[in-house]
């Protein structure tokens, strides 16, 4: 029996990591790192980091892969990630069965939480026979977010809509709230509402030595935010933001 | 110069401190410790065992003081919460002024995360001078929720509302999402939804060894879950839940 740990570790601070998160890991006989060829966006410098600092118990051994690409040839996008999610399952297996057989306790460090825009609960889900599951909870994007600016998520009392950037463009606002955090968001897609009476709270790298913050009305913080997030894409080669916009 | 840590603890589980908890409860001069009479619910047993087993800097003091009870005498809602929280910062200020003076570090325990149906910030903002502020994220209940079952909060790239018991009761199903986390509910108000084509994945003091879970299809799980909370919130004299709602 296979037991797969999905554990979140925050948003690149290692001090985001949970006293559950340190355990799981130590008691861990295997840990997975996944690394996607050069890119710095793949973090497995971070994850091996973690695990060098976190993991004292000799006994748990760590394995690299390589994250197998998405073919871009498939033209139906729900096809081409379920096809990459499959490829993805495959290695994970063939890697457990090559370092572990088919018993023991394996770990996944997941970037944040395992539940938030995250696709290794459906990974997992895909293998056979099922491993025994455990996920332990982590540090959001949006908790680091709304902690580096000190301020609530909510009005009080109100709902919070969390979506991506595709659907802020295409859908402009979403309706039944006046707050909005947004993810997933490769084109500052705030772009495309009319900004009279919103605010913007902004952070790229939120929670990481590299974090960058703006907020204001998003009259005048959206144009900067624009410009600030393309100098930190240039500069560091990539860039993970996130924002909350308000209704006032 | 006062600097306030809000400190968030997770939801109820030691071990859903971060490492950056645990410094920042290191680091500060004075814990601050609320009580709210004999209520269980208070949790402030919880917040001494946490600060005994986790504060090993001999110099950190450790302050508790009554919560201030709401007059329920003043009608508007509004205004009974605004001056319920002047009477905290009040207790606050006096409570650091005894203990510590005009310059110090002074620390927070927060359910959850700081920034999730919370009031803390807002009165620390009531503070003057106003101090120096610094959050520390903590896991929320929605991550406790989802990692009690194992699942992701969103769809595929799906929006997800976070919204209050009153307000699914008041306005039904929330617009613009098929996903949406129910928080601050007494009353189970899932009932007032027509239950076809729903699903729930409901958690009663998630994270904590209480922990009760149930999900299923709306029509047979919402009476289970009616049952299930009123009995555990016999036995335990108070309980907190929180659920999901997902549309087919
Ligand atoms: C694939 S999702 C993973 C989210 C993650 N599971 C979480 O709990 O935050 C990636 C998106 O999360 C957000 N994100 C993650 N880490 C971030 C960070 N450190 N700063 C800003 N945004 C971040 C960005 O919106 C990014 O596009
Ligand atoms: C005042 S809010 C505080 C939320 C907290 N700041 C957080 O991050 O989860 C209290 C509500 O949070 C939810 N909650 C908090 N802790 C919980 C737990 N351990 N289990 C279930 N629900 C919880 C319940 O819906 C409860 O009514």
């Amino acid at each position: 029996m296979i037991e797969l740990s999905l554990i979140g570790i925050g948003t690149g601070n290692p001090d985001h990591l949970t006293r559950q998160a340190m355990r799981a890991l130590n008691a861990a006989d295997l840990i997975l790192i996944p690394r996607k060829g050069a890119s710095k966006a793949d973090l497995a410098e971070l994850r091996r980091a973690i695990v060098a600092e976190v993991v004292t118990n000799p006994a748990t051994r760590i394995a690299e892969f390589d994250l197998p690409v998405r073919d871009e040839s498939v033209a139906d996008y729900r096809q081409r990630v379920d096809d990459w999610h499959d490829a993805i399952a495959a290695v994970w297996a063939q890697t457990i069965a090559d370092h572990l057989g088919a018993a023991g306790r394996v770990a996944l460090l997941v970037w944040g939480d395992p539940s938030l825009y995250d696709s290794t609960l459906r990974i997992a889900a895909r293998l056979h026979p099922a491993p025994r599951l455990e996920v332990v909870p982590g540090i959001t994007s949006i908790q680091a977010l709304t902690a580096a600016h000190a301020i609530p998520l909510n009005e009080i009392n109100g709902p919070v809509m969390v979506t991506t950037g595709r659907r802020l463009r295409d859908e402009g606002f979403p309706p039944g709230t006046d707050t909005c955090v947004v993810m997933l968001d490769g084109e500052c897609s705030f772009r495309h509402l009319s900004p009279e009476g919103l605010h913007i709270w902004w952070a790229g790298f939120a929670g990481m030595p590299e974090q960058i913050t703006d907020h204001g009305p998003l009259a005048e913080a959206g144009p900067r935010i624009i410009e600030t997030r393309a100098q930190a894409r240039a500069d560091h080669g990539w860039i993970m933001d996130i924002y909350l916009l308000r209704r006032a």
